[in-house]
């Protein structure tokens, strides 16, 4: 049965650009489930009433609802153990924990400057006063005033993945020869950017530029084709 | 046959305090191999002249000399496969190389102006010039003026430590129900404060105290029961 998920969708239906669901959609390629996305919008929290969070993702699978990225991915595991593990054992959901909150601290304090307007220009009119309200609230700037020195902006991000960087020049994922979900926290993270913004901002010289190829190809090249803001 | 390990010491050379030298006395302590440390100092350049590199640790065991931390974590799990892995797979060591950067990039910055001014006090005098020079031009401040304000630099330290207090709010270790080398790559870069200052700096209060404290109990009490410069 295809598994169904609540997924922030913009203005054009066919762009998706949540990290949380980002991070969700390459777990559930990981485990090679079927699912399909429905798209859902900031101000839809009705529709995703019963999980107590006003939050996406959201999945349905069959007569199960369940939400927040790091828990779909534990149930995902417990749910199809015959399928390839996103975490195999205790240390793997460690570790995916430690990046998801590595992200919390340090990558999304760097994206939002680089991202967050980028959101507000492709988001639903009805979603509009929502979002710079609570952004405006949370980052005590005007969306307008988050961005002054893209340059900058970009170079802090670099700098914030350096530990991502240094371990990709002895191995090629976080999981090490294969992918994990502790990939996925991050490269969902980064799809922020690479969905909304007019240029990714990782600079594409360093091994990280080179790790995030490799997650576009992978499944088909699955993240690759999504389509852009800037397309 | 006891392994042999160039140990950072002080002019008390009971007392052993490098963030990597802690990182291999662990390794040692959970592969459960004897081993012995043989105090050095800054200004013994001479006596590891033969790895190449100015800096410990390095190992002796029987012929086989190994310099640097986490290629003797490698070494360990190779030449001793039939006792208790440190990592026992590529995600291990991608997750250790990881922890490695980020203390590299985030960790020791924030420990620095808490700890360098108390490693000065505790060296050989013939250490000292070496030390400030080398020390000085890396942070470029004087030894007395990198710390201006301990409460305000343990706040910064405690809050790059977010990540790993997040993680530890749901498994015991980086290795989850075990300690892996990840965790000892940590726990060695916080055994510095923990050897050379006055107090240790992690708040007392968080996860990572108690995380602390279960390193500090393993293998006997191991690093519990070494001599700090306070006492």
């Amino acid at each position: 049965m295809t598994i169904q998920i609540f997924d922030l969708a913009c203005r054009d239906e066919r762009i998706y650009f949540s990290p949380y669901c980002w991070r969700t959609r390459m777990a559930l390629k990981h485990k090679g489930l079927e699912f399909e996305s429905l798209p859902w919008h900031f101000t839809d929290k009705d529709k995703i009433e019963r999980t107590g969070e006003g939050r996406v993702p959201v999945i349905i699978d069959g007569e199960t609802w369940v939400n927040e990225s790091s828990e779909i991915a534990i149930y995902l595991d417990q749910a199809y153990p015959e399928r390839p593990p996103l975490m195999k054992d205790a240390a793997a959901r460690a570790t995916a924990r430690f990046i998801d909150a590595w992200c919390t601290t340090s990558v999304f304090p760097a994206l939002r400057p680089i991202c967050v307007l980028d959101v507000y220009k492709i988001i639903i009119d009805r979603d509009r006063d929502y979002f710079r309200s609570s952004r405006e609230k949370m980052l005590g700037a005007r969306l307008e005033d988050l961005s002054t020195d893209p340059e900058a902006e970009r170079a802090v991000l670099n700098r914030t993945l350096r530990p991502m960087n240094e371990m990709l020049a002895h191995y090629p994922f976080l999981g090490g020869d294969e992918p994990t979900y502790a990939d996925y926290v991050l490269f969902g993270t980064l799809m922020w950017a690479d969905t909304v913004c007019p240029q990714n901002p990782i600079d594409p010289a360093t091994h990280v530029a080179a790790w995030f190829d490799r997650l576009l190809d992978i499944y088909d090249g699955f993240a690759r084709k999504t389509p852009r803001a800037r397309d």
